[in-house]
């Protein structure tokens, strides 16, 4: 395959064409940096998200779910040090307005003098770098002005915190214990971009996991492993995958130790999941701010209280879909014809299994929709097709990442038997008609 | 049982204390009817969004899913009519600074002057009405000027009605077709209120049906048939449901026709769902806002074009949560001990089975944690409990709305059987070990 821009427009070209990932507003011109998940790509995602929720909530005893809304109390950002320091150093031209991120300047060019190198700005009126807050402001009731100032959030986590009295006493749990959530979070980035890596709008799914201080560097070992596992589930190539750790000038403010889990994208290795000692830096700022106790106390000892410390898993579900989509794309020849086939796991494959009649006539519509109705009711994502030769309606089951296409042929009728062909290795198999849902859904498991 | 208000206190009480709906920022004193939802309520959520997504999509040929993001080029808010007219007026008194809506100031009381009756204003200094915009505007970019100011969207339809071409394009549709969206929207409402019945920030699942002009009256019978028939498929009963038909002065701009599904709150009926025939009003105004032609060519026949009339079926999640939990809660006698019991349908409820070792010895908790991986194995949220009595235990499952509670006992060891407690007959019912899974699912389908 050729260099990595190349891969990456190919790959945002069949997202449009195929309705996974569209721009936003796009008769508009679109929205810098927003994107718009289409029919496929909402299939994807549910399926990101659900796998998450599966293995940090439904599949675990000492996980509990939370949904906490985007506007909260400004007085959150305060305590969580959002307000004071979530912020880019800026700097601008006052001559042509131009703007630059004050870590980037050697890189940057001046729009007006394109023949320049970057990094130069001689006679440039550049201002000082100035701290510009990332976080979208908004005004609650009727009237703008500061009092009713309130933000989007920049992260779920904070959710997670200021209720974690009230998910405690509802859920009866004992530390250790984590809330997980899924939930949209807005950065208002000066440079975002690489199509849905770098956004605007995005979606996270972070879990904290509270836990008795001086166990916190054992958990950390135990989530950093068992979030590779997790991503290694959804069918993403190990080789591609590895560990970053954060240097002692890269850890955030609240953060005793983080690594990153990088992937290798086509414009390079980067970031798609942090796990985070938090320490309980958020817990006892936000018992400062807001004056009430955040402690836990042991019920079997009650003389053992603490504040927890935190252990932070968070992970966005535009990166994973951009990794797995990545990973996935594949050109190749196949009876001397190109395809393109998208490699998705089959948990992650918007539709699991094709029903395609091999002609419009001799009941075989009739038949591939009596099957696809079986799968329907046994809650199995499927698309009808009969449009088009056989041949070109696998390939865009293969453009779609559909693993499983199911063929009603002239021998269907008698023998009361379909093949089904596997997308990767376009093996073509005869099976019964009874047990077919059964045989499709240990396959997608 | 006693009289509405009561009865939602005693709600609101038991959706905190178990888990259901927290306020938001509760340690800072709360933000203005804005909910979380802890651990039962986000399951609950979860189960909402599901139906409504397997009703309207999954089980469907004819519609497609869409996630567009909440951001969007402001642009699209001057075409649908929402910078101009989305407002509500408002009256403010430049004495004491109240302010009130002024279709409302007739039941209104001056919160200076409390002895007062409701309307009585001769004294104040009462302005004109003035409109106020009810979309949350904020800016992107790190510049506060008009040119970066966008908006929260106030509902989900926009953008599916800014990629009709995208979806109709990527999903090889045909007229008639539909596009279907689960995600948040945000109004600055001035008077929200009723628990999370009216909030500033909530979740939409709206769908968008594009038909020919004409064939749009049946279209509208279709939908409202259809999505009545989806309400009462959640156990809500029958009789706390009508329609109620917008008259000529309530309709709105964009309308030709508008029935809402109302529900028999404890605090009156009403709407939480509408189904609304917005006719061409909102394709053909993107078109000529944008520039861009939005008409539908018909296939076979390429003279027939034309700008489809959208059928729009919205519903809100927190109002179908809303309208669940107060027609599954129940108090009644049990044994002579009240018992709390939320007869939630067993599609929606959280947890779908409760797994019970009767002691805390003799294997039965091993048992019953082994029949527990089986039910996760089989992707079934079930709930493994062993703390207090099996009466206390039974009695959480209620107010949890869980259906089944299955207890493991001295005879499971012997006999490799449970029994099986339903949740609203209270019956009893031992079975065998096997094929306990194969019991459940079919009971919670």
């Amino acid at each position: 395959m050729s260099n990595g821009s190349d891969l990456m427009d190919r790959l945002v070209s069949l997202c449009k064409r195929r309705g996974f990932v569209f721009q936003s507003s796009e008769i508009y011109g679109g929205t810098g940096s927003v994107w718009d998940y289409g029919p496929l790509g909402v299939e994807l995602q549910r399926n990101v998200k659900e796998a998450w929720w599966r293995a940090m909530v439904h599949e675990r005893d000492d996980i509990e779910g939370l949904d906490a809304a985007i506007l909260m109390h400004p007085r959150v950002w305060e305590a969580s040090g959002h307000v004071a320091g979530f912020t880019d150093p800026l700097i601008d031209c006052r001559a042509c307005k131009a703007r630059f991120r004050a870590d980037q300047i050697e890189s940057a060019q001046c729009p007006r003098k394109p023949s320049r190198r970057p990094g130069e700005f001689e006679d440039c009126s550049l201002t000082e770098p100035r701290q510009f807050n990332l976080m979208f402001k908004t005004f609650m009731g009727p009237v703008e002005d500061s009092a009713a100032v309130i933000y989007l959030r920049p992260e779920t986590a904070q959710g997670s915190y200021v209720n974690f009295h009230n998910v405690l006493n509802a859920s009866r749990q004992r530390v250790p214990f984590g809330i997980a959530q899924v939930g949209k979070a807005f950065r208002n980035e000066i440079t975002p971009g690489n199509f849905i890596f770098r956004t605007r709008e995005f979606e996270q799914m972070e879990m904290q996991f509270f836990v008795e201080p001086g166990t916190d560097d054992e958990w950390f070992e135990y989530w950093k492993a068992k979030r590779m596992e997790w991503v290694q589930s959804l069918g993403i190539r190990a080789e591609k995958l590895r560990f970053d750790e954060h240097g002692p000038d890269e850890l955030a403010h609240y953060a005793k130790r983080a690594f990153d889990i990088q992937y290798e994208f086509p414009f390079g290795w980067s970031e798609f999941e942090g796990i985070h000692n938090r320490t309980d830096y958020d817990l006892r700022r936000h018992q400062e701010y807001s004056g009430r106790k955040l402690e836990y106390v042991d019920p079997v000892d009650r003389n053992k209280r603490y504040i927890p410390y935190v252990i932070e898993t968070a992970v966005g579900v535009g990166r994973v879909m951009l990794a797995a989509l990545v990973d996935a794309y594949h050109e190749e020849e196949v009876d001397g014809e190109q395809r393109v086939v998208l490699r998705l796991h089959p948990r992650l494959a918007p539709i699991k299994v094709a029903v395609l009649p091999l002609i419009r006539k001799d009941g075989m519509p009739e038949m591939a929709e009596r099957i696809q109705k079986e799968f329907r009711a046994a809650g199995i994502n499927s698309f009808y097709d009969d449009a088009g030769s056989i041949g070109k309606r696998y390939r865009r089951m293969d453009e779609a990442g559909t693993p499983f296409a199911i063929t009603v042929d002239g021998e269907s009728m008698s023998g009361n038997t379909v093949t089904i062909r596997d997308r990767d290795t376009l093996q073509q198999e005869r099976v019964s008609v009874d047990g077919l849902v059964e045989f499709i859904r240990k396959r997608i498991g």
